[in-house]
């Protein structure tokens, strides 16, 4: 029998996370790694740790979270979606697979993440929504809220967005672009962050503050004065169900959009 | 104490069908009908009986759902839905209340029914739209499965497009549109059906057979010989997660549109 040497494969997963205690693996909780893995075990027959780039909280989705494991190279790369899909529940799926290289890992390479925040302001929730949307039933001021957003992009401590008790010390993160998006007739706001990283629930916490500005309760220089540390409450941090994971990037993958345009433009 | 005439009220309803046995009452399982009278009782203290316009089937969808009752007026029309909705599952949602005739009866009276069926044809499902839509991993030709809807508009004998073993003897009704919309970023195709009324499963045997051309198995005529009672299989039924019942429209209304309209042009 030949000996394989073992690949490094990353995967690009999709998940509803309404069923789940998060992403991350748990004692006595169903999560989302606990799935990959067992059916990681069915296909390769051997226990395989996956690491997860983002460790997504209890109900919060994920349409891009990206997770490496290291496995003999038994079914051709191309053919691991569908093989590993087979084995998952219905509310868990992946969509990509490739080989990287031996070293990458997907949560300590990634450089960037882009989270969205879901809300739906029609008069009654919509039922279809429900599970992927946080239901606000008061008018919101999007303007005032995209106003708000001007003040995230930059290099920041986010010390005031991070859930109470936090022991995490490096409260700086970067954030690359802010977003409010508004969908009048679905009566969507969506609102979208990409930053090089997230304290725990802060994007939750920088979606309450942008809704308690849209209800016209503080001004949109609101977000300013938490940034700088001044004494106004963040938040509320918004329920799990409006956020979801979409996409995280590597180093690897802006040297090759750089290349591709440099081709383009040549 | 005053004695109020009671008065007829009709609900247009939305639900998610995943986790009832259909709309309609039965003995040993959840229903929607179920559901609504329970939140009724809770608010008028007295049993009532709702009337569906559609007995949608188990794990169909609704978004126009129109069901009536009769009860006093204990609560103003306009406030009705938030009171029932605080006491309904999050699956189920009353949009809008409004007093009709003591007359009005919601099934007996419909006129017309609108259905899309909604299936997903990416690579791999997708699970935000997983419990919504019907996944197809084949790909479907679109103008074909247009042309196949182009022979169901008017009134024909519906006999071959029902679930084997029904007893209904009327099976004549009239489709004033059918249509297939495509939507390619979302990889999503919506087969919309308006007519008179439907016959147990007939969307979704009229769906399956539209599918069948799409991939090509059958040429789009294929629809227009099953409608003549030629011995071609229609079908196959498609899954109930793909339909949803859109709306439901009476008499009144036409008339109150078509007089609307006239005073615009006037």
């Amino acid at each position: 029998m030949a000996v394989y040497k073992v690949v490094n494969i990353a995967l690009t997963v999709s998940y509803d996370g309404t069923g789940y205690a998060g992403f991350q693996l748990q004692e006595n909780a169903v999560t989302v790694q606990e799935k990959l893995e067992k059916a990681l075990f069915r296909i390769y027959k051997e226990n395989i740790r996956v690491a997860g780039a983002g460790r997504t909280d209890s109900g919060v989705h994920a349409r891009g979270q990206v997770v490496n494991f290291k496995a003999v190279p038994l079914i051709p790369v191309d053919k691991i979606p569908l093989a590993i899909n087979s084995c998952l529940p219905r509310d868990i799926s992946v969509l990509n697979a490739r080989q990287v290289p031996d070293s990458f890992h997907s949560r300590l390479h990634a450089v960037k993440k882009t989270y969205s925040y879901n809300i739906h302001t029609g008069t009654f929730p919509d039922v279809f929504r429900r599970l992927y949307t946080w239901h606000c039933r008061f008018p919101l001021d999007v303007p005032s809220m995209q106003a708000g957003c001007r003040f995230l992009p930059g290099e920041h401590d986010f010390r005031a967005f991070q859930a109470a008790g936090s022991t995490v010390t490096d409260t700086v993160r970067t954030i690359y672009r802010a977003e409010i998006m508004e969908d009048l007739h679905a009566r969507a706001i969506c609102f979208l962050i990409e930053g090089s990283g997230f304290l725990y629930k802060m994007v939750r916490l920088i979606a309450g503050t942008l809704v308690t500005i849209g209800k016209g309760l503080v001004p949109p220089e609101a977000l300013e004065e938490v940034l700088k540390g001044k004494f106004i409450r963040p938040g509320p941090a918004l329920p799990a169900r409006g956020l979801c994971l979409e996409r995280v990037e590597y180093q690897e993958e802006k040297r090759q959009e750089a290349r591709t345009k440099n081709e383009q433009s040549t």
